[in-house]
Formats: C-alpha cells, sequence, structure tokens
C-alpha cells in the first residue's frame, strides 16, 4: 500500500507515537490544579508551548493549543474581527482558502459583515497587486494560507503581509500545509496550524495571536489557553504534536528535497505517459510532495477507486468525488480542468520506488478508466454539411459532457460550432478547459432551458 | 501519593490506553476518504459510535463526538436555543450547573436572551417543583446536570425531564459526572458528557441529541460529524474513550458500592475526627466516590497544600482556591460554609488504605492550619460590659472574618450583638454558615462604608 494522501493527514510520526505514550502517564490531570499531578501536567503543557511557539517563530505566550486546525481557524477569523470591529466589517480572503476560512467567511457574512475574495492566477497564486487592491480603510481582516492544499502552491505571504501590515490590517496565515517544512515567513499578524498534517496527533490545532494584535475570543467564555480554547487541553495530544514538529523539522530540509524530486518527476513523467493530461499549480513555487493533474475524460470517483485498488491512496477536487457534486474551489477559482483530478500528496518517508510504481500503473488505469466511458481516442471523423451541432448532455454528470463534445468537433467544419447542453457544475469549468488543451475555441455559455449552452468553435 | 480529584480527571483506564495505542496505527486517517486507510478509520469512528451510543442508551445517529465535554455543553445548548428560537428565547439552567453551561448561558443573556436560574436545597438537589415553576411558554431550553460536580449530589433528572416532556420542552443533562456509572434515566432530550472523566482520554466529548429535538449548529459550517462538532476526528481518542466507558461500565455496579463505602466512612469519620467541620451535599442521593465536606477556620488553599505535602491531591471551593477570589457559585447556591473546602472524589481502583491513611492525617492538617492562623479554639472568656461589638476585618480574606468573629463573640453578653465589617465575598456566604454551625443567630447584612456589615446576635 502506498499512501499518497499526506495533504489529508500525514500518519503518526514515530517521535509523537513516543511521546504520546509517555504523557499518558505524566498528562491526564489538569493542568490548573496545584496538586503534583497537576502541576507534571502543567510543565508538559508549558514545555510543549515552548517548543511549538520556537518552531512558529513566536513567543509562548502568542500560542495556545485548539482542538483541531479547523478549530484554530474558526476561533482565529472570529476572534479578530470581533476585536476590530469598531474599524470596520469587511474581511478579505483568497479564492483559494481551506474551506473551514470560507465557512468562518459565510458566518460573517450572515451576520451582516462584508467579503472580497481575491481572485487567484492560473497557477492558484493571488498576486501581491490583487491582494493590495482589496484592502479598505474599514477591512477589519484578511487571511491567506502559506500554501494551497490542493495544488502545493505557495502564496506570496510575506509580500502580502507587508502591504496588509502597510495598511494596518492584520493578516491571519493559514499555515496548515507548510509548518512543517518550516516556519512562515514576514510580518503576519495570526496563524493557524493542524498537528495530524505534519504527523503530530489528530485532536491538536495551534492558534498564534501576535501581541499587539486586537483580539476579542468569541462564544461562552473559558478559562483555559488564555480564553482562546475552550475545553480541558488535551496534553498527551499537544505533547506528541509539539515533539513530532520539532521531529519533522530537523528533518525538513533534506526530506524536501527529497520530496521535490519525486513530485517533479510526477509532474514530468505523467503528461508523457498518460495523454490529455493538464498538471496543475505552480511548477516552482510549491511546497514539497504535494503534486496535482487533471485526466481529460475520466470520471474522477472510477479512478481514485481503481487507484485504490492497485494499492495507492490518493484524493481528487473532481465533482464526482464531492457530496456536492461541484468541483473543488480551488480548481474552480483557478479555472483548470477539474475532471479526473488527482492530487497526490507524498507523505515524509515514501520509497522512490512507490512513486515509481504509481507512475507504471497510472497509464494503464487512466486508459481502462477511458475506455469504460467510451472516451474518444482521436478525431477522424469526415465533417457533416451542417455547421451547427447540438449535443444534449442534460442530466450527464462529469466526464460525460466533455466526453460527448469531443465525441462529435469533428462532425462540423472548421469554424462550425457545437453547443453542449448540459446541467452538471463541472461542464463550466471543464468545457473551456477542455478547448484550451485541444486548440479549439470556447466561445461561452449562454442560458438554456435547463442548465446551459457552452458553446464551442472548432479552430482545427 | 493519593489522587483524590477524579471529578476533575480520572487516570486513563488501561483499557483506553490499549484501545488508543491500536487505533494509532489505525484510526490517523481522514474518514471521509473512501482509500482503504480512510475506511479503516471509518469502521473505528462507526463502531466507537456504536459502543457509546449504547452505553448512553441511544441511537447511534443521534450520537456526536466533541472535542471535549466543555463544547458538547456550548455546541448543545446553543444548536438547542437556535432550534427553538421561534418558540422563545428562555433558558433554564439549576443554580448548580458546570462553569461551561454558565458561561453558554451569558452569551445567550448578552445576545438578548433570558434565564432562569432555578435554585437548589441545602444539598444542593433542585426540587422538581422549583424547576417545573420555571417552565414558561417562551422556555426554548432546560438545562440540569445528572450529578453536581463539587458535592456529588444527584438531580431528579428523570422527574423533572417528565414536567419538561410535558411542557414540551426539551432538557439538555450535563451528565459528565455520571455517565461513567449508568444510563440517565428518563425522558431526556439532549444529553453531554467527558470522556476523561470516566477515564478516558482527555480530547472527546460527546453529545446526544434525540431524533425530533429541533436543533439548528451554530457557528461556522462543518461537514464532520453531522455538523455538530467541527475539526478532524480525533479517532484514536475516541476509540479509547469509548473502550473506557464500556470497561468502567462492566466494573460500576461492583465498584459504585465499594466506592460508596469508602465516601460514606469519610462521610461519618470526618466529623468525629475534626471539630466544626460541615459536611455537605445530599447523604443518600450521590454519585459513588465524591465527598465534600467544610472546615470552619481553614484557609482552603493553604490545607490543599498541606494536604499534597502529606501524598494526597484534592480539590476545594473555597475562595481562596480561585482565581475570582470568590467561592464556588455551587457551594453559594446551597448556602453552605464555603471556607477550608475539600472535595474528595476517588477514582475507581481507589485502595481502602488511602482512604484511611487521608483519615489518619487530616485532622493533624486542620488543626495545624488552624493554630497558624490563630484560630480560637473555645470560648471561654467573661463577657465584657459593651453589648455591642464591631469587628473590622476589612481587607482581610477567609477565614479570618470567621475567625475574628469566633474570637470576640465571648467578650459580648448573650442578646449581645457582633458586627463584622468585611469585603471579603466568601463572608456573605460562611458567616450566616459559622452562626448555623454554633448556634448563633445570624442577624443579617447590612450596607457599610466598605463592603458590608454582617450582624450576628450571641444566642448561647
Amino acid at each position: 500500500m502506498s499512501y499518497f494522501d499526506a495533504a489529508s493527514a500525514a500518519p503518526l510520526h514515530p517521535v509523537a507515537r513516543q511521546a504520546l505514550q509517555a504523557s499518558l502517564d505524566e498528562g491526564w490531570a489538569d493542568p490548573a490544579r496545584l496538586y503534583r499531578e497537576g502541576r507534571r501536567a502543567r510543565l508538559l503543557l508549558d514545555a510543549a508551548r515552548e517548543a511549538a511557539a520556537d518552531a512558529v517563530g513566536c513567543r509562548a505566550d502568542e500560542l495556545v493549543f485548539t482542538s483541531s486546525g479547523t478549530r484554530a481557524v474558526h476561533s482565529g477569523i472570529a476572534g479578530a474581527l470581533a476585536g476590530r470591529r469598531r474599524v470596520g466589517r469587511h474581511l478579505i480572503v483568497s479564492a483559494v482558502e481551506h474551506s473551514s476560512v470560507f465557512h468562518s467567511a459565510e458566518v460573517h457574512e450572515a451576520d451582516g459583515g462584508t467579503l472580497t475574495q481575491v481572485p487567484v492566477e492560473r497557477t492558484g497564486a493571488v498576486s501581491v497587486e490583487a491582494y493590495a487592491a482589496a484592502l479598505r480603510p474599514d477591512t477589519a481582516l484578511a487571511c491567506l494560507q502559506s500554501a494551497n492544499h490542493e495544488v502545493g502552491t505557495e502564496q506570496p505571504v510575506a509580500e502580502v503581509a507587508e502591504v496588509c501590515r502597510a495598511a494596518g490590517v492584520p493578516l491571519l496565515v493559514d499555515a496548515a500545509q507548510s509548518l512543517g517544512w518550516g516556519r512562515v515567513e514576514g510580518d503576519w499578524s495570526l496563524l493557524t496550524a493542524s498537528a495530524h498534517k505534519w504527523g503530530g496527533p489528530s485532536g491538536v490545532g495551534l492558534l498564534v495571536v501576535r501581541k499587539g494584535v486586537r483580539f476579542a475570543p468569541q462564544g461562552p467564555a473559558d478559562e483555559r489557553e488564555s480564553g482562546r480554547a475552550a475545553g480541558f487541553e488535551n496534553i498527551p495530544g499537544i505533547v506528541a504534536a509539539a515533539a513530532a514538529l520539532r521531529a519533522v523539522r530537523a528533518e525538513a530540509a533534506e526530506e524536501a528535497a527529497r520530496l521535490r524530486e519525486l513530485t517533479d518527476r510526477i509532474r514530468v513523467r505523467v503528461p508523457e505517459l498518460v495523454p490529455d493530461v493538464e498538471v496543475v499549480g505552480d511548477p516552482a513555487r510549491r511546497v514539497p510532495g504535494i503534486v496535482t493533474f487533471s485526466c481529460l475524460y475520466v470520471d474522477g470517483e472510477t479512478l481514485l477507486h481503481e487507484l485504490d485498488r492497485a494499492g495507492f491512496s490518493v484524493s481528487s477536487g473532481s465533482s464526482c468525488t464531492s457530496s456536492t457534486l461541484t468541483p473543488s474551489h480551488v480548481l474552480k477559482a483557478m479555472g483548470v480542468l477539474s475532471e479526473g483530478n488527482v492530487r497526490v500528496s507524498l507523505p515524509p518517508g515514501t520509497p522512490e520506488e512507490d512513486v515509481d510504481r504509481f507512475l507504471s500503473v497510472l497509464p494503464g488505469t487512466v486508459s481502462a478508466v477511458r475506455e469504460k466511458l467510451g472516451a474518444p481516442a482521436e478525431v477522424t471523423k469526415t465533417p457533416a454539411a451542417s455547421d451547427t451541432l447540438v449535443v444534449n448532455a442534460l442530466g450527464k454528470r462529469c466526464p460525460i459532457p466533455v466526453i460527448e463534445l469531443a465525441k462529435v468537433i469533428g462532425d462540423v467544419p472548421v469554424g462550425g460550432t457545437v453547443r453542449v447542453l448540459s446541467d452538471d457544475e463541472a461542464a463550466r469549468l471543464d468545457i473551456p478547459a477542455w478547448c484550451e488543451m485541444r486548440g479549439q475555441e470556447y466561445v461561452g455559455e449562454e442560458p438554456a432551458d435547463h442548465g446551459s449552452a457552452y458553446v464551442v468553435r472548432r479552430v482545427s
């Protein structure tokens, strides 16, 4: 078995396991109590806080432990917005943040706040200019991830922090995907992260609020963790999380170089081995270990299932693998192909052979899925007389509308158009992406009786 | 060392430790993923949910795991209030609930909701009649603990659930102190609990919402745990929590009888061994393992420190052991003595010898603390001419005002009064309690230039 989904959760680091087991005996008592067991628990908690703060590059009293990265984001955003309520109620986020950021933003909007989503380039990164342009006098908080969880693209955090600082706006950095690899550079104000992404246990996140940042914790009061994270502290988990962070950091430079080589291999080889593939994300500014690509004419769910059968655990942003039947908001914001999407995220220590085996298995797996779906091999037909064709793909889900389009494009003469009727959310993303990959012209989307008509002009 | 503070946190049950270690290898992946590691994690989570639901006596789909008991209470109260917002915004709680309930109630009131606190009897229990009287047509939610965390008194939950049901009001039961001992009987609507109270790991709570109860989760949306507990699931912790619950339940009947015998021994022996002690809480309707008493003329913090030096870890509701310098709200609501307060809560498995050693150590410890504070041994003085004395105890903290009162009561004739000037919160509770214990008459409290004047009439 090759587990290639470290961006969701990494297996427990051996150091974390040792630390967890050791602290089960010492860290179960209430650290607020003054008796021996409480004092021991408090010592462990304090030491873990010092270690985590050192890894983050902040003061220990700026860092609290939460019950998850999601909770850290929820609490961080709510507290920072409330702390600056007098300044205004405008929130800025990038269009490719983690869902926990978007869910916080939804609550803020429902409560009367305003929101700006900064768009991203096709690489998945925001431009500093676009981010700066979103800042307003009433901006209470800006949020930007350090690196994207679906495509691995690093964001220009230090530069954005600088423009935010100049505008007097605090920047919250969701560092979930990068903290194991190194500190987040730049003059940010708040930072969140999640231990199970770096080989710590689940059930531990962290929230850093720099001194001087106005912060008003929301929700019911609680004395623990400086009032910023309610509930009895999970000290064995916290100790293990801090130990794992220290351990992965010690190995980070060497392991990053090794994983970069492996993901670069996937970036280069997959398009050579598999036809009609788009590799997405920035080719250079990226975290180690994550590489993402999309395959035309492929049903993501079936592909994941077949890869699982072949011994590979990966994830996907395709619409058919989500409960909402819409493609991932990240791929949407980037404007890249979403069908047959595969994210490979290698945990530290992934053997080179596993990656090579993946590269040897993938082409056959993709072509088997395509064959099953009746995807077109090559367009060889002679054009018919009509220079306009309508394809009715209503009720059909990704990747069928694109497959139907590809099947008939050869039936119209060069200059002729195909109108694809579709009510599948993914078509809006994937038909333009297909045009770009296949050198055809995407004319646009028009309303139709049901769903939309996507108009494509044959160019070659 | 004898750890007698199980009501704060119990040491990890051996079964929990085994389950935790086993599930570290199997339960770290994302249970929402469809690949092998995700499916394994999902199986563990589902099995733990079944086991916990069986212990609670509910359906598995009524139970979610939270990151702590506090979070379960916060989410349960907020969700139930929001779900019944159309009915009204009235919340009922007993006066002796856990602080997490009160903190939720504060948020509710700050947001425009109304609150009724049902008073308790001197035993710490609410009367069903008083609870029923608090119900109103606009009552959205009622909360009642199954047993009190400071004095062990069981609440009449089943009877209160019945009157709530008749009024169409959902009852939320905080079962933190009792779930390890058995199911909560009665027709309650919501239930919360905390794993580290029953020997599970910290970082796991549970929230049960019965089918048919209107419930609208508050805060940012999240797909996990039916949308009722945001953040990546701590599956190893959850598995360990469920395993521990099953294990303590298997031993509960026998262990409850044994611990009851030990706490009864403390209840009976402490007043025999130590003069001027009030044992608090219901003598019969109580959870096993908890016994609480207060000692006149004793500084709770010093007593805890001395008991810690003697090898006993206990807690206290005395004002001097709290960060707010006010006595515990539970002791206040019961109207019992708060000075020199000691809660003994025995973890399952406590050896009888440890309890006997505690009983042998306690009298000397208490008398040493009293001696250090200059507490009066016996009132032997001859009354002075004046029939009114004023004791200025301003700026002095518990137990000094009571000690000063006791020192001079013999200086006034029978029928004469002593006015104690005090700005210590604990005096309001402890001076009337002293009068009751010493058979003197508490006349009342009058405003003074600083603090209050507490007037006591010598009767004997």
